[in-house]
């Protein structure tokens, strides 16, 4: 068979493969947006189907020769068909490896775990979701041993959810940013700037859903190639080429974790909507990784979003949604709004200086139970120990503690870390976008952000998995990622804003 | 192997079969209702290559081996496992008559031809239409040589789309229905009353919407499993056990469309929720027709929704929402503006007397056809001919006259007299509940539907397919299936709203 046959060959394959996915996607989606309650148990059946037939593809006969027949030769193909030739092997290797029987034994204790997890969050009970946590625990350890894949055990689990991620690599990250991030901290609670009056006013939901499309759009989001709805939990899902949906939540009495929460989305959103069509259904147009995805959100998020340049451009438009809004508040203290910096209990409620001391004690703790220094059983009180000497708040009950990430419950160990190095990659990108074109400041506050977009597009989307995601920061900054950017970002914004 | 065991095997391939297909139906409703715009495309192809996969489950050799086995001892199943096998295997047949390459072929002569023909429409242009609607006929005459079932061609055609529907038993019907029509309506046509004055007044839509759901939910359709969305032609759909959905549109110059709309898909709509749920996926648990699908959607509609008593109960409803709409109105006039009877070009525009006429029109034109005993391009002509003999109205343009409907275009020839078919199964249901239950009238003026639901859901819905169309209309109302009841109805009726 000659070259481009095969090659063609298996393109067909792997498009099979990504259309199931995308399928299941598309039923995902309407899972959390659409379907009525009475249509879960059948739902949940046809995505265990789906399931059942992905795996079926990727681990196929046909798709093991097919690689092994190309890979005879890969000096034959181009960066973009050898790009999806390696991306599969990956992938079939991974899916070969963990027997189909232990995936099943996996999903169903995910499915009770997540169960078993809600009703111990809402009694505040870890004891009741210790034993089904211990069994995730194993059976991430069993994982583990399928896949092998790193110095440590905790290393295989990293790369699972980032490619290429070890312990060596966060290491020194984390160490400098920990350092960091508690050093600015204690400059902010010294000021006294960061408490502010409660709005005493309503966000009526049609008006915020206005304003938050306008800034998605304003941002580059293609409303004839996407969607924007609601859902209890904000998420983005590319469906297909041409299809991107984000959702978000709302709040009548403030507005801001809406706006953010949109601006966000709609940063993932734009990543999948600059992928290369041409490549659809195949890892060459596929986003590279969790990290990068998180530092498409995050960069306009808060780089863009949570700066006073923004609220120079956006506040009219604001305004405009809200006429009963103090007129006396201006674009300084809108930005003031939006960067309240507090130790607190929660993750996702937390600012971008806490958030992620929350995501390195997590990191911490995981890489313990996974290197056999940590038992399942004093999770709570070394979760609370920790929380005391890093936040110098005293956990009062575990569903605010141990208990708030639904993420363990799900068996997804290793997962976390992939929000923190967004974080940084955002700001490494942003330091490089700034370098690199003009007056960035202005062109935020000017609402001219197609530039911005256009560099992300340039530098990131478009490059889908052609290199891992180091490498693509690498490339796109000069420099390795590091801890400095965000520190200096921090730094910068903050002694600003609270002037210290 | 065991009886049971061949049993259970068979179900499984046959839920595959199903599985896939309700998958196909959610990305249709979604392609409908929700999907962006460039996400056309991609979701072309995905449902085509789902297509493809239904195809390959519902002819493989492992299905064929399945129900040949089985036939070998039908007795020893019970009836429901009967219906089942005798289903699949007449799917099964169909499908394996069709070669694969056909059935590529027509696919895309449709998509081909929907496009010519809302081009053509568009222009008024039939010449444009002609030639892919004459490929169209063609690959409807090959269809017919696969699948060959009846004495003559098109009674091949009607089978397709109505297990059993034949010329034979249609032409009694249709006789009698046509001389009854006409009779009924030349009465109509002399009284004056069918002249009613415009409504000066705007209906919002947030209002319609509010005032549909009640009347979807007082039918008994239950939201947990279901919802009501817009499209731009209304639709139902089930996509699972616990979830179906229905769809309508919103005119803010007039409220009965929609609200008529919404009755009519509710009906269709609680039919799917009637099924028995034990045998989701089979035949078994699966609606048995088109014709029997529209008696539910038409008799809500019309048996109960165009009724003054349904007017007594529901006009309060309606001035609530609608406050400015006419105190002076009272039911007896709400119903004479639901039941305006009126000679009119447009087949889903027309009244429930004329409407009938529309279907026969074109049964005896798609007869002609597929009998050899009318050419494609002669179709206008012929069109117009019988439209000024029928109706009394001189047809001005192809866009209004035999270009109005879609159905054509996707070479769907033997599918409009199950519109009628309906419309007559309707009446009898109708006449037969009347009879065992104690007052319908008055229970429709009460608000009390659920004895009505109820009777439907015993002697229809819970049916499946246990037995074909006119058995299954035999075996609820004790008569074989004919126009009488129709036409009965309709004499009561409009004798009583146009006194004559």
């Amino acid at each position: 068979m000659g070259r481009n046959m095969s090659y063609e060959k298996f393109i067909d394959e792997v498009k099979t493969y990504s259309r199931i996915q995308a399928i299941q996607g598309q039923l995902s989606w309407d899972q959390q947006v659409m379907m009525p309650p009475n249509g879960a148990n059948a739902r949940a059946d046809t995505l265990a189907w789906l399931s059942g037939r992905a795996h079926e593809t990727i681990t196929s006969k046909k798709m093991g020769e097919l690689i092994s027949d190309l890979e005879k030769n890969l000096s034959d193909l181009d960066d973009d068909q050898k790009t999806n030739v390696l991306e599969i092997r990956r992938t079939f290797d991974k899916s070969t490896k963990l027997p189909a029987e232990f995936i099943e034994r996996f999903t169903k204790t995910q499915s009770k775990g997540m169960g078993v997890w809600a009703k111990a969050r809402k009694n505040d009970d870890f004891n009741m979701f210790a034993p089904i946590l211990t069994e995730l625990v194993e059976l991430a350890r069993e994982k583990i041993t399928y896949l092998e894949n790193g110095n440590t055990p905790y290393d295989t689990l990293l790369d699972d959810y980032e490619v290429g991620l070890t312990v060596d690599y966060l290491e020194p990250l984390f160490a400098e940013l920990k350092t960091g991030l508690i050093e600015i901290l204690n400059k902010i609670m010294k000021t006294k700037k960061h408490q502010l009056a409660k709005l005493d006013m309503t966000f009526p939901v049609s008006n915020q859903e206005a304003f938050c499309l306008k800034i998605s759009e304003q941002m580059g989001f293609d409303f004839n190639s996407g969607r924007m709805d609601t859902s209890s939990h904000p998420f983005s899902i590319s469906i297909a080429a041409g299809d991107t949906r984000i959702t978000t939540r709302y709040d009548e009495n403030e507005p801001f974790s809406c706006l953010y929460a949109v601006m966000h989305e709609t940063g993932h959103g734009l990543y999948e909507q600059g992928l290369p069509d041409e490549f659809a259904l195949t890892p060459r147009g596929t986003a590279i990784s969790l990290g990068v995805h998180e530092s498409q959100s995050r960069l306009w998020e808060n780089q863009i979003g949570r700066t006073e340049e923004f609220w120079k451009y956006c506040l009219p438009l604001f305004q405009k949604e809200f006429p009963e809004f103090p007129k006396s508040i201006d674009p300084a203290q809108m930005n003031l709004i939006a960067n309240q910096v507090e130790p607190s209990f929660i993750r996702v409620e937390a600012d971008e200086v806490t958030y992620n001391l929350h995501i390195i004690l997590r990191y911490e703790i995981e890489k313990k139970l996974f290197n056999g220094e940590l038992d399942v059983n004093d999770l709570p009180k070394v979760w609370n120990e920790m929380f005391k000497e890093w936040f110098g708040l005293d956990v009062k009950d575990d569903s605010t503690g141990v208990l708030q990430d639904i993420h363990w419950s799900m068996g997804a160990f290793g997962y976390f870390p992939t929000y923190t190095l967004g974080n940084l990659y955002a700001a490494q990108l942003f330091e490089t976008m700034k370098e690199e074109l003009d007056d960035v400041n202005n062109m935020i506050e000017e609402g001219n952000w197609n530039p911005l977009l256009d560099w992300l597009r340039k530098n990131i989307h478009e490059k889908g998995r052609l290199y891992n995601p180091s490498d693509l920061i690498k490339k796109a900054t000069g420099k390795i990622p590091s801890s400095g950017p965000f520190l200096k970002y921090l730094n910068e914004k903050y002694s600003k804003i609270y002037g210290f």
